[in-house]
């Protein structure tokens, strides 16, 4: 099984990328995961639609068995980021999001731990014919404690997220 | 009474630049409206917070006494352009949308005329401390028929955004 | 295949049941469709938890392959009657919504369709477990002109609903 | 200055109502809080719109200056019993909502602290023309170690809804 890890931050030192390495780790047992990179993508202008980093990810997309959006909460919703990826892939042909069952791992400092983000992403989800899991839902509060140097340090949410990847697993298979 | 118009999509050809256009006729008994031009603000990365555009952008909505988004509907939620000038801006000091009172004109070709953009803006501005007006609501059905070659053609459309103007300029002045 | 609808108003003349009515007949080809009846449903308030008629209905619902919401908007959201009946539901055991397919067909007077209660209730959905098509999505706009006397007297609407349950229904066999 | 603080949980020892309770102490500097009851509300059936305890609270929310949600989760949404309560007063003349700040009080065992429901009642109040407080946002998280016996007895959060209080009233007085 083969799934495409989004990171919606641009940030070198971005938490989500640290937790996406690990969790990359954390679920080899249960599928391959890859990354869909956005960084380098264009703003989206309706020009030249045909941009070739775009057509890649589209394709790879097309390709893999399902989706998971390693997400930030940037001002209670999406990053603009990954949104303006969203926007320029859901005007390729196929549109790749099409019928993919779909994950998010959100993690924030405080308490709501992208809460906000993700149900607006599920939204967005609805137009791209995405096929959300429901449970469990991964929102990794006070993440500052849990993430250090790259690694999730804290040994229960290592474990959720294990469990998330074989709930996925099985979720996809169906 | 000054007002900063953001419009949303950076096509060449946008509807809602064309509506900015023609509003800012419309409401020049209400308030001065002029652009808070996004086109250009490159993609948010963390690095290099001191973006020239953006800070330029800051001040002149800073100085204004409100915002009007003027904002497309793309996959059920706003731009990514939109949202990536939202997440630069939000992290200007001072944040220049706090207390500013706000109004969003969305049209879209079907019915639902960017309902699920709107609710989506307005929970980003609960973050960001704007004051959406809360009615009129402007959500443009249709808007194929009624915008033409730079003009909303639509006479019922323009009455309507002329009591809008009128209706936010009093919001304002609360 | 068999199919619980649920209407959320519990008006007399109400235009979701009468939608609900003329949408059994035209889904009979599909599936069977009957009524889950949440009038007489008392308030939750924590107090007696074997309601009588929540057990019948969460056993219906646990016994059918689906479920339909016939759903008014009522201030941009669900109507209190439904929200009171899920609430009850959702304590249930087993909770008779995890894992059900599911779908929405609103209608309103306006534009807009039901559009703002249907991602309410697409969000409550991801904690019942509920699994709603994507696509297409029902909201009805300008009811009052396509709906007389009990039927669906708009030629195109009758005809988008057929396809609507065809298309239903194959969601609900994978 | 007088506030209506609405329960939305009906429950005998629910935790929004020993909230309430305590709350009504922290604030009595800012203002004077007093129930809007919501417990009796029949369900709306669009029949007999003159229900005397609807009347009654309607009246009081009208001559107060302000609302306060005392408001559960459920579901990820707000309660049935608030809900059909809005549906009622929604419907007397004049509104009593129309134009009135607002605020929402939300606690919950775990960490997401009524975040959910928070913004679907937000979006309720776009309809109702309710002008919600923006910040500080009362999502009280881990709620069962801070409210013992009908006191709130963690200090951080007494001092928190202090300060909410007061910004509460200074915003009203705008």
């Amino acid at each position: 099984m083969k799934v495409v890890g989004i990171v919606g931050s641009l940030r070198k030192d971005s938490i989500h990328r640290q937790i996406f390495n690990h969790y990359r780790e954390i679920s080899s047992d249960s599928f391959e995961l890859e990354e869909g990179v956005i960084a380098g993508i264009p703003m989206f202008d309706g020009e030249g639609m045909d941009n070739e980093q775009v057509a890649t990810l589209a394709e790879q997309i097309s390709n893999a068995d399902a989706v998971i959006f390693f997400s930030p909460e940037y001002n209670y919703s999406v990053s603009g980021a990954l949104k303006n990826a969203i926007d320029w892939l859901s005007r390729t042909n196929p549109q790749p999001f099409a019928g993919k069952p779909a994950s998010i791992v959100g993690a924030s400092p405080g308490n709501v731990g992208t809460a906000r983000m993700q149900y607006h992403l599920r939204q967005i989800g609805v137009f791209l014919d995405l096929r959300f899991l429901n449970k469990p839902e991964v929102m990794i509060a006070g993440v500052f404690n849990k993430v250090k140097d790259g690694r999730i340090v804290d040994e229960a949410t290592v474990e959720f997220l294990q469990s998330h990847a074989k709930r996925f697993a099985e979720f996809v298979n169906q």
